[in-house]
């Protein structure tokens, strides 16, 4: 497996720009266009063409000079490559407002990523469904997912539990933790951490709008 | 206003690091506590004090040497100057999965973001409600923006309309663009763009776990 090979060496910042060629190549599938040049997608996006040749010489891909990728060929690498083919089994910890809404965003499945189970201490929710998917009390994960083999753990608990939740989560199992709270936790070497806030985001663009 | 004057100048990365530090301090405060030093701050997350002081600095607080800063104090000067305590008015554009699952997340008003309408095409929900908040149709979107006047749009669209779709909230007057697509679109000089590529951050996280 190629990829394998060629995953450990991509940079954080090439990796997170695949998914915008990605994006923009399947819009000209769409359209109709079977061809694609770096020069091309350098146009529609703001990133230069040779970099875009560069990002995509991690991907096991060649383009033919003077005439550029497949495009047929280039999705399928892609998503290949990213991990979007694969099933990824998640649960989500804290299911109050933003893990219900993401218990119910039905197209992450597309990219990848399957929600199999919510975990909450909420009486209210323990043992209801959210888009079919379970809700458990939480004090049941670490039995639950000895059969259910989470590997993503997705935690949207409130911040002041953040820390003891991720290090409960990794002691049933879970190799890489998607945390959407502003708290910085920290996971032991050999853990994946994914930081996606929201807040951060939110304050970046008040900022900017004030200016 | 002093938080104008600094707004203009404190770099992205700072930005982003201060949800961090708010939330941490916050965690502190529901302890009991009343002081905080950045080399405490420091400890808990992976930033240096001085990273901290500096970061501090852009924001209108003092800390008393060899004391800190008092607790109270630092957690309302950063909540007043992230935008947490302002309203901002806000649209979703797409009530897909994603566009749904943000209007259910009631969470994102207490950071100063309250979504007021959703738009779509889709007559299935068009006329309907979301957690109690409206969905109109797209095309009543300039007309209904005179009234409700959002000036930040989220763009939960498939990809192959979001730069469309953005050029036309802009000309309803959205001064700021919340793109949750995996598309790279383009704004004006003047609008705000602030990317949120969930499928970006799953590329990240599935490559490492792979390897």
């Amino acid at each position: 497996m190629p990829e394998l090979i060629h995953s450990v060496k991509i940079p954080e910042p090439a990796l997170r720009r695949l998914p915008w060629y990605l994006s923009y190549v399947k819009l000209l599938r769409s359209h109709g266009e079977t061809i694609v040049s770096s020069t091309q997608i350098a146009k529609k996006i703001d990133v230069s063409a040779s970099q875009i040749a560069k990002d995509l010489s991690y991907v096991d891909i060649s383009g033919k000079t003077r005439v550029g990728y497949d495009i047929d060929e280039l999705i399928n690498v892609l998503e290949s490559f990213l991990g979007f083919t694969n099933t990824h089994r998640a649960v989500v910890f804290g299911v109050g407002s933003l893990g219900a809404a993401l218990l119910s965003d039905s197209g992450l499945e597309q990219f990848g990523l399957k929600i199999i189970a919510g975990f909450d201490v909420n009486a209210a929710i323990v043992n209801k469904q959210i888009n079919n998917i379970p809700v458990f009390h939480s004090g049941e994960f670490i039995r639950k997912n000895e059969i259910i083999k989470a590997e993503i753990g997705i935690l949207t608990v409130p911040p002041g539990i953040a820390q003891e939740v991720s290090e409960y989560m990794i002691r049933g199992g879970i190799k890489a933790i998607w945390n959407f709270t502003p708290f910085r936790i920290r996971v032991p070497d050999g853990v994946v951490l994914q930081n996606t806030s929201l807040y951060a985001h939110l304050a970046v663009m008040f900022n900017r709008l004030r200016s």
